[in-house]
């Protein structure tokens, strides 16, 4: 039985998200499915690095599949980006060891969240960013950044309810990029709670904006409130860029 | 009869491009002089600094139009960016002298042509880039660019019949900047003939794929026959990205 895997960029706008709900339905998860299992005559369930929301995209989603195909790695790929939609579209299609798992093996990620600061708002941005025309402090929502780097309980900027397994994790990087009117935030990490980064954006932005004071952080870092946090800013501004793997 | 001046970003892919066809219909144009005339109560016509194709984008179009509004201009904006579909945004919104033609004082624009150059297409890229997968010669085609520099007869790079009018233009820059997979075609002059910039990428990239000689440039400036010169790349490529002004 091969392993193959797959490296996969989509623009979410479209879609349900990532994950499979029904047959054939529009999630990113159920399309590469349909036409996997067109070209191999198998019916094939693929693995995906994680769950990513409706409207979220990605640069560098990871997944894998077991097949009998005999396909050679060009063709399955040439294959793929002749019938997928084409805003999905798989970047690299590799032979995998037999116990490479897309999920239970990745040891990290890199999202980013994408913002639109500007009075007026970008024709060609709009489906990419979020749009926030208010001023923002970037020196204090750099402070707030560098408050969140480090091994936290990241519950409260979560929108889990409470559990059993451990909502501890480590943002190794987390910063702001600014190029003329739009904020680049960049999120390293070993895990992402559900929600985290949009909860994580939403808190900087409303501190930048002074809505919060800073010290809300470690504030909820320390209750693990969710409703002391900032708002979910919506999906279409953020991207799963790359999913991370021991060699 | 005040003389408002307007700077336009347009996603272009659903429209039939920047002139207005007839009644109310789907071009930017007739969009803006839509919700100019309900803004207004009068019947505005627009002056463009001149059309784009359908399926192309714009960064900085310009246009003018006459009012007896006294609507205040940050108004203005606000209400045509509430009104216009979001893939048309109103930038800046200007009083402009009593003499200002948004098309007879251009003294000349920029233009900017992208093409995603890779293997494998982009998700993102694939509205507002030309997909060329073959690989190209990036050196033979900067000498391409340096040889339409300067001020030529460039009625065999354009889509024209043959005319009365003058087809001189001047090239001012002309120039391919490449990030990763993504070239991006650069002009600089004083004006452009009718699918001047869709030609001259087309034939500069048939160029770097050594399917036309690079002597094939002087040899159409020279005899003016389109037929020479490369193909015309598709629109969605395009964005004008700035028109010049006199002071």
């Amino acid at each position: 039985m091969r392993n193959i895997k797959l490296t996969i960029e989509y623009d979410g706008k479209r879609y349900l998200g990532w994950q499979r709900l029904g047959d054939s339905d529009n999630t990113i998860q159920g399309k590469i499915e349909g036409v996997l299992s067109q070209m191999t005559g198998e019916t094939i369930e693929i693995i995906g690095s994680g769950r990513t929301d409706a409207g979220a995209h990605a640069k560098g989603q990871v997944a894998n599949f077991k097949t009998m195909s005999p396909l050679d790695l060009a063709k399955m790929r040439e294959f793929l980006n002749r019938y997928l939609p084409k805003d999905i579209v798989i970047k690299e299609v590799e032979e995998a060891s037999e116990r490479f798992h897309a999920r239970y093996n990745g040891t990290g990620k890199q999202y980013s969240y994408y913002v639109w600061n500007h009075a007026v708002p970008s024709a060609f941005e709009r489906n990419y960013s979020f749009h926030y025309p208010q001023k923002l402090d970037k020196e204090k929502m750099d402070e707030a950044c560098r408050k969140l780097i480090g091994t936290h309980d990241f519950l409260g900027f979560s929108s889990l309810k409470k559990t059993k397994k451990s909502t501890v994790r480590i943002i190794k990087e987390l910063s702001i990029e600014q190029t003329g009117s739009l904020l680049h935030f960049r999120f390293v990490g070993n895990g992402f709670l559900y929600n985290m980064v949009r909860i994580i954006t939403g808190t900087i932005i409303e501190i930048g904006a002074g809505k919060l004071p800073l010290e809300v952080i470690d504030q909820v870092l320390e209750t693990k409130i969710r409703q002391q946090a900032g708002e979910t800013v919506p999906s279409h501004g953020l991207f799963l860029d790359e999913v991370y793997y021991r060699e």
